[in-house]
C-alpha cells in the first residue's frame, strides 16, 4: 500500500521505516524537501537506518496524492495547518492515522495541551476536513514502541478513537503488522474518546521523568472482563 | 489510628468500611449529621455492611479533629470549601489522602476536569493548607479496586505524589494494608505530579462506557525496566 507519513521528526522517521520494512511504498511528507534532505538528522536517519533508504521525500500536497493513507507525525499545535496546506482536495476519502498530541510547550516543560477537556486535536482534524476518515491511535507511547510492542514486556494497550468502522478495522490490520496481538487493541469508540488518550500525556510526561525511561506503556488491566459473560455482576455477587 | 474520612458518598463509605475493617477508629464527616443519618442509601450502608457499624458520623471539623490522617472522598469541586469549613487549625501537621477528581458536571457526563492542565486539585489543596500533608493517590479507579486490588486480576498501578515522604511512607504501609503489593505502588513525585493522574480521568471514563464496567485499573507496563540497572541504555545498544 501507499504511505505518506506527515512529520520528519523521530515518530515521524520511526514509523516510515517500519512501513517500509513491510513493503509499503512510504513517502515522507515536509514542508521544504530540500531543507529536510540537508538537515544532518534527517540525512544520517536515511543512511545509517536500511529501512530508510526507499522512503521517498516530498512536499506535504505531493506526499497525500501520494498516500492512500496518511500518517499525521506532526507537532499536534502544526497538525490543522499542515493538512490544509496537503489541501483539502487530496484528503477526501483518505485515511489518516492521527499518532499526534497537541502539546503546547510555549510555557516551558512539562507541555500542557491544547485543546484539552472538551476538544481534542483529533477531533478537530475530523471536524476540519470532513472527508478525511481520521482514526487517532498510538498517540500514547514512546514512538518504538508503537512500532514494536514487543520492546515492552507483557501485555499493554493501543487505543482506537475514530468514526468510520472501515477505517478502524484498516488501522487494526496495520496494528497487527506492527506486533500488536489483538488482545492488546481497545476500542474506545468514536473520535470523541480521543480527548481521553490524548490526555494520558501529561501522567505520561510525568511517568518518563520518574522512571528515567521511556520503554513503558499502558495496560488496562481487567478490560475483558465485562466481555459477553456478565463476570461483573458476577463479582458483584 | 484514628482516621477521617471526609464525604458520604460510595467512595468514602467504602474506604470508611475498609479503615474499619483493618482495626482503625473511623469517623466520616459530614455537613450535616443529622441529613446524612437520615438518608436512605446512607442508613441502609450503615446497616446492611458489618464494617459500617462502628464508623462514626460527624460534622466536618469534628471529623477532622478526631482524625490523624483524613481522606478527602467530598466532589473535588468542593473539596477546598470543605477543608476549610473543617478548620485550617484542624489540619496542620495531618497528613491528608487526597482520592478525590475534580469533576465538572455543569455540562453533563461525560464530566470535564476543573482544574485542568495547569494546575490540579492536589495543588490547590496543598497551596490553600500549608500546614498539610497532601498525598494524592487512589483517584484513578473505582473505589471498591482502591481498598481491595485483587479484585483487578494480574498486576496494576497506584500512583503517588506529594512532598512529603515521610507522609507518603505512611500512605504507602495503608496501600499494602489495602491489599497493594509493594511493586505497584508507583511514586511520581512532587504534588504537580498530580495534574498527571487527574488527568487519567477522561479517559477512565470513557473505558468505562467502551467496556460496561469498572472493574479494571491502569497497569504501567514497563515501568521497572528503567531501575537502577541501565536496561535502558542497554536496550537501545
Amino acid at each position: 500500500m501507499r504511505y505518506a507519513v506527515l512529520g520528519t521528526g523521530m515518530v515521524g522517521r520511526t514509523v516510515a521505516a517500519r512501513l517500509n520494512s513491510l513493503g509499503h511504498e512510504v513517502v515522507i511528507g515536509t514542508r521544504d524537501p530540500d531543507a529536510t534532505a540537508g538537515r544532518d538528522e534527517f540525512a544520517a536517519w536515511r543512511e545509517g537506518d536500511r529501512d530508510a533508504a526507499d522512503v521517498g521525500l516530498a512536499g506535504f500536497a505531493e506526499a497525500a496524492r501520494h498516500g492512500q493513507t496518511l500518517v499525521n507525525a506532526t507537532a499536534g499545535k502544526a497538525s490543522v495547518a499542515i493538512l490544509a496546506e496537503a489541501g483539502a482536495a487530496h484528503l477526501d476519502g483518505r485515511i489518516l492515522i492521527d499518532i499526534a498530541n497537541p502539546l503546547d510547550f510555549s510555557h516551558g516543560f512539562p507541555p500542557t495541551l491544547d485543546p484539552v477537556n472538551d476538544d481534542s486535536l483529533g477531533e478537530r482534524i475530523q471536524r476540519t476536513f470532513p472527508g478525511l476518515r481520521v482514526v487517532k491511535t498510538l498517540n500514547t507511547m514512546n514512538c518504538r514502541i508503537m512500532v514494536e510492542p514487543a520492546r515492552v514486556p507483557g501485555e499493554h494497550t493501543v487505543f482506537l478513537s475514530g468514526e468510520d468502522p472501515e477505517a478502524k478495522a484498516e488501522v487494526r490490520a496495520l496494528l497487527h503488522a506492527f506486533g500488536w496481538p489483538e488482545a492488546s487493541v481497545l476500542d474506545l469508540g468514536g473520535i470523541e474518546t480521543a480527548r481521553g488518550t490524548e490526555m494520558l500525556l501529561p501522567v505520561w510526561l510525568r511517568l518518563m521523568g520518574a522512571l528515567g525511561h521511556t520503554d513503558f506503556n499502558f495496560h488496562v488491566q481487567g478490560a475483558r472482563r465485562g466481555g459477553a459473560g456478565g463476570l461483573v455482576a458476577g463479582a458483584d455477587a
